[in-house]
């Protein structure tokens, strides 16, 4: 048994988190992985929604879903999660972000630090009481770093009464494996 | 539900990794919380060896045990960790170590890093594939920081073919809360 990589401990996180009957983001659907794991997790009674801004991600995460019978309670949008301030009405329990380019794919497209930064805070802003917003940074690429230092900045900068802000990382592996943040909204 | 604060979460890692009849060692055993922790998990087929310069750290302890009924698979020497080659024969499958001073004692009787790292590297000699040692370090005293930047430098320098060294933090905190680094040894 190994202690668990960033990626699969984000998974432990919103395993911990989510209850059947809540909502949660997927910042960042990509091939959907996230997406599927978080409808297992809410259920037929919860909702997720999923953010993308390649088409490509939208249509086969969908078909992934309705294969799997997974759709009922996702709802994907075609567009930045710098819009889910617009596109989601109420609160969240929990959102999950995977930062910098999708793993095995085109590196050229990433995200970027602003819209990044403001997806985030709508997530934040959405929070209920002991709800997370889950992030894995990857930065291992051409503006990897600067988006990495931006999130952390941030993350760091979050006021100690309203949000818990936890670090995961393995610290002596030479090609920048990905980083963990945990924000979590405190509860009054 | 919280996310785990550092002290805990070193709890959960030595449950995930201790099993019945493994050997660990409590490198600072204080008020005997993670010695007894220890017992608790190795079982009576298993063995815990725990250290402390403190006389009274032993005796409070092993009367503590011994209240519980916890004492058979329990040795506790009364000298400092950097001995800890001399005195545990045989390998380990885990070691806990709070290193700085004792939460609500002395402030004055600190760990040093010199010490701290004879032994930490004693137990990872010690370890078996898979077996980790668990460090929480305190630094908000005199002396703190550079323990904790002496520990982190060296667990960042050690090969990642041999050891993954995990870094878990709350990086929004004021009031430096303490960091855990969890150091396992990779299986061949």
């Amino acid at each position: 048994m190994k202690i668990q990589p960033s990626v699969r401990y984000s998974h432990t996180l919103l395993s911990q988190f989510l209850q059947n009957g809540d909502t949660a983001i997927d910042a960042t659907v990509g091939k959907g992985n996230d997406t599927e794991f978080l409808s297992q997790l809410v259920g037929e009674k919860g909702k997720v929604y999923g953010f993308d801004v390649q088409e490509e991600a939208i249509k086969y995460t969908n078909q992934r879903l309705d294969d799997k019978n997974l759709s009922k309670n996702v709802t994907l949008f075609n567009t930045g999660h710098e819009n889910i301030d617009q596109l989601v009405d109420g609160s969240i329990n929990a959102a999950i972000f995977n930062l910098g380019y999708l793993p095995g794919s085109n590196k050229d497209i990433i995200t970027k630090p602003d819209t990044t930064l403001t997806a985030i805070k709508a997530c934040l802003n959405k929070l209920e009481g002991n709800g997370i917003v889950v992030l894995v940074l990857y930065y291992g690429h051409a503006g990897g770093p600067l988006e990495k230092n931006a999130v952390i900045e941030y993350a760091k900068s979050l006021d100690q009464k309203e949000f818990s802000v936890m670090q995961y990382q393995f610290i002596n592996q030479v090609n920048c494996p990905p980083i963990l943040l945990a924000i979590q909204k405190n509860s009054n």
